[in-house]
């Protein structure tokens, strides 16, 4: 045991938080005092407890002179409450090591000045990457103002995102599906365009074993063409959104409020302009499911972040599926090589 | 030291020769006495002995009672040379091990009927799987008389298979390349549209450090709109063939044949019937390399044995490109999860 | 995310208390409302509040209706407080999810009856391995009613525990010693034979970056030959407990226990009896570092639950030490093959 | 492919012949002509051709403008056969690519002198390391006149190298045993304390599912107590070397030399003296087996080069036997941890 081992503990705690955090980061914290732990604790989501407040309350009676493990660096703002800067000190703690500074630049090494000025012993950088990466989402959105972008496909072998007409839609299997619900579960809005859900009419929920939370539903349509029937129109499952070109009182704008649909008009709409939006409703991560035209969009304005390939071992042409069986996927390089092999009967009838 | 370990080198000794024996099978063979090798041999190639033959000159003088290893069934027919069932029995061979039967209809069993009929004791089956996969193209090529398909595809993460005007045309980086030449080098022939030739004017040659063999390059051209001077048809490193639906006798024929080129008539150039006519050439093995279009024509007509995707982490658009880097390329279920994410700066910025 | 998931979590939080729980079980609880988790906890140690309680009290006013993932049956139990799952029935908990049963056969089942009774949904077994696994020493305790043994052992590849004359005593790297102290941490109690202390006068203590807790130090010492000047006597970092065929009342008896030492008398100092009397004094877990004739005897009597070898690749002799390189460490079959090299200058030499 | 690829080809042709070399060293060759392979060949044992010359016979016709990939340099000396760099040479080879130098100070060099003489591009040191790790034993013996010395044991996890009283002898499984039996094909010799001989009567002969070498028995006997009626006195399955101080006309030495025992007398019996002796008698390698004190003899003189210890996850007590299973056997730092537990039920009764 040692700072990376107890950090390591305040990373697990924040991580399991993952999808409910939002608009806040993931955080952890643990107490320590004479080699036990004291106190754990995670911000479980906005209107809820800082982590650091959390580890404390446990950890009653047992701050004095212990070390405590963060993997933000506490805020030294007050809000609904006191700063956690502010707490950490009162609570008697010796030794606070943060994985990460604050990126805000209004507010960075603001708490870990105010820890050091109370004589509160402060390291910083244990773990900074894997903290860094596990709130990936959050720092771009306080850097950038717009949301993080993961745009998610689903394709065969030969790069086909529809199957043969006749057969089932799904292209990928059920574990893959479920694998873009824990995808949805974790972000806070999904995208399309229009044209996905006049020709799929997705419901674009989180359809989980457990449950889960369902994001905002976001449709990109220049010319309002959403059906007032859509799923996501009547469902009533989570909130839609609809960007367009058109005028907010038209027709079928108003049509669709009248069903709970929130539809916000702007002079063009780009991803940048949409992104803007989403940003400063808050919202940090958004998937972009498709179709085809809205990904170009993104991709022809720089602002993707990550992409998700799911690809299935099948050749699709217009009316046939062959089902291969993938044999190696490797990286040659910097690239990924794929071996994919036609299904074959077994070797058995070339033994003697 | 086993059956199974000695029948490995004899596989060993057979793979160390993919793509020079076509259209014969890779064979390997290995003589054991008392404990010891004493001969090991491999077919090279069409005209040259057979693995049997090598390992038995080379053990010469202690082949009596020795046990030989041989990774398909020897031979029983007549040719240039004594059939190797026959020189096996010869030289005393007491036991012979074959890890699979001959696929051929007309042959199979027939060797190992004759060193059972001749009192060597015969086993069939070790290693059988590996032997089969080792020779999937010969014995594909033996049970349906056309060449094993191999199509082979290079695209971006969004699925673009070229890049952006005014970039490098080479999607992928040099390992992936190096292995694509090592792909030519095992096949018999290779296939492009002629929209290819007439876009890249590609040589379609096998580029290695050390050099290899370059394949026959095959054109589907249905309207001979192969330009005369095209590098494939005037760089003389290999032979070119073409398939159209023109008439042998037309100008542009005459023209590319006076140059070298082969051109073949059919009445409708398909895939199917261009494989058919490939393997009446004794060609085994295809490497399909493009357009679009004839790998399409491919898929619908179920004429794939094998499909090879490399995957660059690049998202373009029609002017843009993005390079990402991959975090994981993992099996969710029988698909293929590539997550990929856009590069960034170091993260020592976070650090106090 | 689905119910393992969840209950991995839950096993991740009482995983970071081991070592600190003793001679209560690591117990690690979530709740989780809606798709978000709402509260975690963890048994922090004797004294402290159950896993459930602390995850209660964080998920204060979300409760109604939750679920619970818990890593061992609630308690049923009045104690200081209330049992956990009369508390978990209060908040109004809708369904409650059980890794394994409580192992006590007069304890076991009654929480889940109770939360049945109830009308609380109850399952039972959910990554029940794992959570076995987690707390084998406790439920080993408990079902014998003395502590689980782990022997630990260091030695030189040719089986010697000392180095030659002259050398440094430490037979492993630093890493091996970490590991050690890491070991010592999540034992209640470390025994060594007085020959240990004679040769060696070793602190017995827990030596991390860190801290770490202290185990009692317990020396079995039929003739009560331990130095009153001993470390483990005189340093006062943990307690020192001594047991003896001698009488509590010798001179030595006494002058020991002036020292603060617990002198324990047995007609027989026996693995089995010293094992009974510490499972009396609720030590779970027990660490035997040597020497070899104690841990001898705690084989003869089949009193091993754990065995751990650290392994330096070296070979002593009286005077000599040569140091080889681990080429291999592999299984085979059930066995384990180590295989090590003498250290060689490099092959540079051989290149021309 | 590429000049690595070729030679590992050649690599994978030597090692093949692992155990029946001696006193030669593994070597293969392979010959490359326009990018097909046209001759491979393995040294297979002393008497018979070189590697170079097997790949040269096959690859007759086919070798002018070839290039030869050879593990060790070739040999410039005439002896039976004319020198492999003249016959490379006369073949017209234009390249070759050597692993490594020949290590015996007088040769080393000289082939690749002849054949840059001769105007043959020469190229040294293509995955030197490989080979140079490969013939190992041979290279140790021609740089020290001694054989390689490989030290094996088999004991329990707690140390001990025989098994209880009434228990069955074998410590370690069945796949261990026979991968002994593998280590003795590949040993020249196999050395034994006569207390071994006396206590156990062991074969030493190589028992393996396919046959195997036998290598030479050497007895350490001092004072030749070696039973007449031991096995590997009477036998007849390999020779047996006694190695005593007794005198040579002792009727104990005549008695055991007419049963075919050769008897050698040293004024002194010590592993460095009789490792000189048995390197004069072109012994290359030696497989130590025990007992004890031999063992420790070797290590004290520091005429240990490789070290395999077999380690069976069992505690021995003088008449007691614990078998536990393998948790982990993982490096920290250089040492090897193994962790084995008490067999257990299985963990059913712990779900409700
Ligand atoms: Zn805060
Ligand atoms: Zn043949
Ligand atoms: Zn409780
Ligand atoms: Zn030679």
């Amino acid at each position: 045991m040692n700072d990376h081992w107890y950090m390591q503990r305040a990373l697990d705690l924040a991580a399991a938080m993952e999808g409910q955090t939002s608009p806040n980061p993931m955080v952890g914290a643990v107490v320590v005092k004479d080699g036990r732990i004291v106190g754990t604790g995670a911000h479980m989501g906005a209107g809820g407890d800082h982590a650091e407040v959390h580890a404390l309350k446990m950890a009653e009676g047992c701050t004095d002179g212990a070390t405590m493990y963060v993997t933000l660096e506490p805020c030294n703002h007050h809000g609904r409450t006191p700063p956690c800067a502010k707490q950490i000190i009162e609570a008697g703690i010796a030794r606070v090591v943060v994985a990460v500074k604050d990126v805000n630049p209004e507010v960075a090494g603001s708490g870990i000045e105010a820890l050091r000025n109370a004589g509160v012993e402060t390291e910083v950088g244990v773990l900074a990457e894997k903290a860094a990466k596990l709130n990936a989402t959050f720092f771009h959105y306080v850097q950038t103002g717009k949301p993080f972008v993961t745009v998610k496909t689903a394709s065969s072998l030969n790069g086909k995102m529809a199957t043969p007409k006749g057969l089932s839609p799904w292209i990928t299997g059920e574990a893959a599906l479920e694998d873009v619900h824990q995808l949805r579960h974790i972000h806070d809005a999904i995208l399309v365009g229009v044209g996905t859900v006049i020709d799929d009419d997705p419901a674009l929920t989180t359809r989980l074993e457990i449950g889960g939370r369902n994001p905002i539903r976001v449709v990109l349509d220049r010319y309002l063409r959403t059906p007032s029937d859509a799923q996501l129109v009547t469902d009533g499952k989570a909130p839609t959104w609809i960007f367009t070109e058109e005028s907010p009182k038209s027709k079928n704008a108003s049509v669709l409020e009248q069903k709970g649909v929130r539809v916000n008009s702007l002079p063009t709409v780009t991803p940048k302009k949409v992104l803007a939006e989403l940003g400063r409703a808050d919202i940090q991560s958004v998937l972009v499911e498709g179709g085809k035209t809205i990904i170009s969009a993104f991709i022809a304005e720089n602002e993707v972040q990550r992409y998700i390939s799911y690809v299935a071992p099948k050749l699709f042409s217009a009316d046939t599926a062959m089902e291969l069986e993938v044999e190696y996927a490797q990286m040659v390089g910097g690239d990924i090589k794929i071996t994919a092999t036609a299904k074959k009967g077994d070797a058995s009838c070339l033994q003697g």
